[in-house]
């Protein structure tokens, strides 16, 4: 992949939890974060049941589709840990013990602590690559474009630096926010002008309360930082001559 | 639909501003644990962006595989906010002005200011049935099994109660959750046995930090309030035999 191709991937949400409402999945606001820092654009995320035949199904769609996958959670110690079996079978690789992720959890664990339960955790699909874990030892691990990652989100926030050589970004996607005290009707039609004008930049709309009062925050994202100021300034244009105010956010 | 049967839905979350991360979802979980309460399973989520085709093909698949289909977000009154009009594309009906959404928004707004930015916000798929709406006046709408919901958070919350009469759920999904002062490997194994011996009750593992100790919560969940009676003694009888401390979180 060369620079300013487009690079897209899709995250999937693996898990129950998320799914019943108890947990409240965070992961995908840092991952997404993390790759747009890196010219990665996220094209589609998915939460789906820990059920083996739908995480296959799931991965063959999105691993066509996408530059890259970012799968999050079920790869810990108990039986509803069903992505590293899964996903072998995604690719029809053997499900096996991963020398050296073995070899890892043995140094990371006081002796006798690398019980059955942890052994669980170096099983992979064979010759999956090792993603570390500075935090907890257990590691995570890539089959050809699909990276494994853990569901608990400081444990995942902290393997994401080391997969940064193992992606291949487009131009990073720039964003610049403009925060006003109105209301998204009042600045409806200038905004449909704006976006007619500049129709290669995303331009988003996004109403917040703050300290009680109104406000509409409007977003420019592009590669193109001088699309971006172009945008910008047709934008400040209309506020000015709608005397409507700027605020920080 | 009668009572007894397994209701599903699927969630569809619209925004650009989801996927690049800006801003965090909370509207999965919000649905999620109140279809649940009524005896509805959300299946899957998915988190699509602002694109007409996209929202059109997504809709079509879920509408299909589930009972219901919620999609919040994309129904403001500016340019990126396009799901009513991908809503009638989706299912051939013409994008028109609704008359009873004109009757409550003319109705909510002081005169002259249901300017043409707010009018937007009444076309809807021909014929829609109205989601009605307690916070900021502007209807959601249904058509057949897909209801569209707005994507701010507040809005969209003080939206669902109206909706129950108009949603056949099955048994309520009832949950129990035991937490344990231990680590998800200590109990992996005991814990896969009272899966096996339970294999119609969905048990899931949840490992937790709280005030800097290690816990996990034993997540039990099934329609019928004495299998998670029996799973939960199961639990409690090698909580027991391996000493592990049971706490409150």
């Amino acid at each position: 992949m060369i620079k300013n191709k487009k690079v897209n991937a899709a995250i999937l949400i693996i898990g129950n939890e998320i799914l019943s409402g108890r947990t409240q999945d965070t992961n995908t606001s840092t991952i997404a974060i993390w790759l747009n820092s890196i010219g990665v654009k996220v094209q589609e995320v998915r939460v789906i049941p820990d059920i083996e035949k739908i995480i296959i199904e799931t991965v063959n769609e999105l691993r066509k589709k996408n530059d890259y996958v970012f799968t999050t959670g079920g790869i810990g110690p108990t039986h509803d840990d069903i992505t590293a079996e899964s996903i072998s079978k995604t690719f029809q690789l053997d499900y096996e013990i991963h020398k050296g992720a073995f070899k890892i959890l043995e140094a990371y664990y006081k002796q006798g602590e690398f019980n059955e339960g942890r052994q669980k955790m170096v099983w992979m699909p064979k010759d999956a690559k090792l993603i570390l874990n500075p935090t907890s030892g257990a590691p995570g691990f890539i089959v050809e474009n699909v990276f494994c990652l853990p569901g608990v989100p400081s444990i995942l926030k902290s393997m994401l630096g080391g997969l940064k050589n193992m992606i291949v970004g487009g131009e990073p996607i720039l964003s610049h926010t403009v925060s006003l005290r109105t209301v998204e009707s009042e600045i409806a039609q200038s905004l449909t002008n704006v976006q007619n004008n500049n129709k290669d930049v995303e331009i988003g709309s996004y109403p917040f309360f703050q300290a009680g009062k109104l406000g509409v925050s409007i977003v420019i994202r592009s590669e193109d930082k001088s699309k971006i100021d172009k945008c910008n300034s047709q934008i400040l244009n209309f506020v000015k001559e709608k005397k409507i105010e700027v605020v920080k956010r």
